[in-house]
């Protein structure tokens, strides 16, 4: 198969861990036999500084004429004091927007080999498989108006959503759930929310398409307790923009290191896939990022975008093989040896090969 | 000395922790020989059941005709179906605007008797001890314009907040700080949100004038992770109102349960005090609520009204001795045996005595 795929690395360890993903996607073309076209494109600080944009039209043009685009990261301390529609994330968001996918899928897994990593319990942990399906395109993030008035000192941001967001994201996360374990936890403040309360009218009219799976509502204030007592309890989680930017982060403390966690945006033109963790520029050129999250992100883009789920597969099992022989980056090495992005990247390489 | 304190029980398990609470309070005042003054109120659903609205103009008169104000919980699952501003929590919303406190002062504590409820590890929890500032008047709870449309399937909430707001409960923070362990960690989205750049450069302004106070900002998402792999890193935790509700409900979990958990809110004409727990219907009159976190919230009115530090200090000593002596509610009981709510009040009740 063929298959065009625009490489946004982007900031800080965007590009180290975007080109151990790259590779990987290579050696899948090779062992297959397809054809993966690589493009690359400037996005976020870097583009800021040579281009003046956080998104370029040429990497807009870029990344709509492909199949999948594979972000890296963005976000850059020198642009801090900007204000958001002038940072390195404006160019994220831009993108997310011109591409249309609306439903940010986040695999929130517990790896065994990992269970010694995470501040929680390993029976806590133990089998944790949630999806998170966090809806990306509306919400606080893209609400308008929105401004801050340095004169008056006062600050206006948006959180809006109509019934059809709600409706085209609950129907992704109810398709998805009906594949798994068959429930979906939506997550509000319907308590307080006039648009939580449109959210929970909404989802509960889109579970009547799907008697099979059982829905449950909770607060986000209750499921951010809920979702480190007791994970095992979630399959799908869908919420709403921020909600899920803050409940996806806290539940990676489940596996145990951000940067095990890959993400995939789909529903709209062109698919997006993104590591959860950002650019951490502080670890950025000393090998100490893991590429995991993005090569688990290569392997979405086989399952969503080629629709090679045996090959997606493969390459989870070969991050898990590593990982059971004990090879480590330094996040998840809990102080002991551990090895380089790329020393990490060959061996997800290797074990891929010898499968 | 001379308190009236207005007694606000509201729904579920509210009514049945704050008897424990008050009880203690009546101790306290015999044995210091005090003269505190209780006048009872309804709020939330039974006060919309017995007289239509979720706060009754007699009960905001005795609220802010009393020194301190001790409310039990609010919500009942029969007004599911109504809007936010026809619910018992507007009850809750109501009188916290027109109390005017603006500073919800949550702490965060790891009890060395409870560190096998908590589903993090107990080398994690140890020693935390941290104080959550959140700003309790502004942002999504209270902006306007807020509506769910639903002709049009369309709804809005506005995030506001004003300099002004940002400041004084700033200002409420650094001063808890430098009489702690002198950081304050300030919570935002900086990166998105234009409200969370006025957010973030009024608190930066603000911090200029407590020059032992170190400051740090951290994005709401990251947060969320670093609160529950390094609790320990924190001491003053300074947020917004919705972010505070997730994150304080979150950092439950290093306490082991929200059962646990007291709140104050300060800054305004009266004080206000609740448990962060919530009403918790299914299990109201079966004597499994743990009146802890209620309590504890007597203490911080001893603390924070009654300016009786050495009594709030002898309270928490007494639930610490209680706790230590191997007593648990059903909700830290991890399937041991429990005693019942009144039961655990009569304990913290004779260690106080005996104290
Ligand atoms: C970088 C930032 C704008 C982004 C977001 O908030 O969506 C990130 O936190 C994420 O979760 O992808
Ligand atoms: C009951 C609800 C309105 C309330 C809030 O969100 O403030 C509660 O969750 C809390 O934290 O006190």
């Amino acid at each position: 198969m063929r298959l065009k795929i625009a490489v946004l690395a982007g900031d800080g360890i965007g590009p180290e861990v975007t080109r151990e993903a790259t590779n990987i996607l290579r050696a899948v073309a090779e062992l297959g036999g397809h054809d993966f076209i690589f493009t690359e494109g400037l996005i976020g600080g870097i583009a800021i500084t040579e281009t003046g944009s956080p998104l370029p039209t040429a990497t807009l043009d870029t990344a709509l004429d492909s199949d999948a685009v594979l972000m890296g990261a963005v976000g850059d301390n020198k642009f801090n004091a900007l204000t958001p529609d002038k940072r390195p994330e404006a160019g994220l968001l831009q993108i997310r927007q011109a591409l249309g996918g609306f439903a940010n899928l986040r695999p929130s897994v517990a790896y065994a080999a990992l269970s010694e990593s995470s501040p929680l319990r390993p029976e806590v942990t133990k089998d944790v498989d949630i999806l998170f399906v966090r809806e990306l395109l509306g919400g606080l993030y893209f609400g308008a108006p929105r401004w801050w008035n340095r004169e008056t000192g006062e600050s206006i941001n948006t959180m809006r959503y109509t019934k059809s967001e709600v409706t085209r994201v609950a129907r992704i996360a109810f398709d998805l759930a009906s594949k798994r374990r068959r429930k979906v936890t939506s997550v509000d403040k319907a308590n307080v929310l006039e648009v939580s309360q449109l959210w929970r009218a909404t989802v509960t009219e889109v579970a009547k398409d799907y008697p099979d799976v059982t829905l449950e509502h909770q607060l986000v204030d209750s499921m951010a307790m809920h979702i480190m007592n007791t994970p095992r309890n979630f399959d799908v989680v869908l919420t709403e923009n921020l909600f899920g930017d803050i409940l996806s982060d806290e539940a990676g403390v489940i596996t145990g290191s951000l940067g095990m966690l890959p993400s995939a945006t789909i529903g709209g033109a062109v698919n997006l896939y993104e590591p959860v963790h950002g650019s951490a520029p502080d670890i950025a050129g000393t090998g100490k990022a893991n590429p995991l999250g993005a090569i688990l992100t290569a392997a979405m883009i086989l399952r969503h975008s080629a629709n090679l789920e045996t090959d997606a597969k493969a390459v989870e099992e070969a991050v898990h093989k590593v990982l059971n022989e004990g090879y480590r980056t330094a996040d998840i090495a809990r102080g002991g040896p551990s090895i380089t992005t790329q020393e990490m990247g060959k061996l997800v390489h290797q074990a891929l090969a010898e499968s």
